[in-house]
């Protein structure tokens, strides 16, 4: 580690998710725009995604070493490319997340069954949330559609295939050692990380605040939510410097867990919130909105298990368990 | 230990109870019919409830040592009594259950805020479960009253009188120390635990069916929840033999927490159970039955919570946890 210089680490690992990068978006476009390719597609626009990300964390996390207006200006770029594109996936999951919780919440216990008398409301409650997140994903498709034409596109693009050429590492820093002056950035990150989990406000208890949210909108159920976003994005940026450092062995394996559970914390919590959303849609039928308050509440209740989760990686000895 | 003769043992514990018993219903006559004086009567019926179970576990375990169709007829009647007196509280804690998970769920999570805004759905579910639980409650308490003034009370009232003074425990066994004739009866009575224990049904995950549930009103919600109220008298009968045996050690402080997640169990499906209801009212708003469904949700959630509880305490060392 100590031969490797930041100039070959830093550069190396940003043109390696650069070209990954690249590679997915001619994928995308030889595949999209025709109904037999459309799954390849996505799963080129994800692959597309994650180089993003890695780009964007480590342009955050190694900026000292960087052409720093340079890194800001092509972050808040890439962060907007990302943002778009990660809009139509995360409405797709949000439906089929919350149809299996209905399927689950409504299927007949016994195992046999029709259950055609049962589940009135949980058909129409799944009825209604095809309906709207449907509708926000074909909107979500059609502007991520419209970006990947725009100039601004373009200019990222661009921006990118220089990057799997050449990044702007600071020259005098690029003559040392990778683990002189890349290392205690990612040990910065890793500070960052740790703090902020334990500041994690302790949750009053699973769903407590769920009906104050489900009406109000604003309320620390999200508060708390954003608390918790907030540690999943630093567990990320942590993993994507160890990546860059070459060093994913030790922590890693608990990281990637861990992100995992922030990951369904953060999909939980969006669901819960689709849920309450379409249980604020006018002259539903009673049961209905009496369908999506048990959903509401199912998927606090993943919220509230995740978070059990995560604690469990983060304090495997059982010290101080948060929720 | 092996002093005592199971007729000493026996029929002490029996009159203890019986003259328990006695006591509690003279306190409950002299407080009854007073607003004053309305928490003594309602303790007194507590007391006497608590003094009927054990009577009741009692005749139960120990059977083979008493006179078998006397047992049998009274315990019957003990149970009448018993079940008929716990319906007013039991409808009381209900509603109490109900309005505080209310409270917790729409509480402005911020901590301050009035709150009037929010919380519509979750007021008006609150004041329609009053409404329903307040007539249950009332209508449970004229039934005890006019059970407290019927013959077929007077009897119980007077075999219980009898059973104060002397026990119809069988007169071999009776000379016989209760280390040998007890004890295997509670040993019986403690497998029949453990085997309800192993037998209990691996639950899907919470809130699993919860739907099913609410619309369906026969389900396995309820039917597993049955297995676990079963445990819940088992460990009781347990309880309850060790006592009659002097044997209050050891096991028992497990077995009391035990009780302790069993009854919240009980309490929890019950209360789950009315909210579901309550949700089935015909033309409720739509914001009302969303809070009944998270209600719902929120008290089968207690439901699972209570069994993990029990499971914790069952298998201390972590060996197969249930649920």
């Amino acid at each position: 580690m100590t031969r490797v210089t930041a100039g070959e680490a830093l550069a190396g690992y940003l043109n390696g998710q650069a070209a990954e990068l690249l590679r997915s978006l001619r994928l995308h476009d030889e595949n999209a725009g025709s109904a037999d390719t459309a799954a390849e597609a996505t799963e080129a626009i994800r692959v597309l995604r994650r180089a993003a990300r890695r780009i964007n964390g480590t342009l955050h996390t190694f900026r000292p070493l960087l052409d720093a207006d340079w890194a800001e200006r092509f972050s808040a770029e890439l962060g907007w490319l990302s943002g778009l594109l990660a809009r139509e996936y995360a409405y797709a999951a949000r439906l089929s997340r919350l149809l299996a919780a209905l399927h689950r919440l409504s299927a007949p216990a016994d195992g046999h069954g029709s259950g055609q008398d049962s589940g009135i409301g949980a058909a129409r409650a799944g009825a209604l949330l095809e309906r709207q997140l449907t509708l926000s994903r074909t909107r979500a498709h059609s502007a991520a559609l419209r970006a990947l034409g725009s100039a601004r596109f373009h200019a990222v693009a661009d921006g990118v295939a220089v990057l799997a050429s050449e990044a702007p590492v600071d020259a005098k820093a690029a003559e040392r050692p990778a683990s002189a002056v890349m290392r205690p950035l990612a040990e910065l990150a890793h500070r960052c990380l740790i703090e902020s989990v334990d500041a994690l406000p302790l949750g009053p208890g699973a769903l407590a605040h769920t009906l104050a949210a489900a009406e109000e909108r604003h309320t620390t159920e999200g508060g708390h939510d954003t608390a918790w976003h907030q540690v999943r994005r630093l567990v990320r940026l942590v993993r994507y410097a160890q990546e860059a450092l070459g060093a994913a062995g030790g922590d890693s394996t608990a990281l990637v867990l861990a992100s995992h559970h922030l990951n369904r914390h953060r999909d939980a919590a969006g669901a819960a919130a689709a849920a309450a959303a379409a249980g604020r849609t006018p002259r539903i039928a009673p049961a209905t909105a009496y369908a999506l308050g048990v959903l509401h509440a199912d998927q606090r209740h993943e919220v509230e298990a995740a978070r059990l989760a995560f604690c469990r990686i983060w304090h495997p000895r059982g010290e101080a368990a948060h929720g």
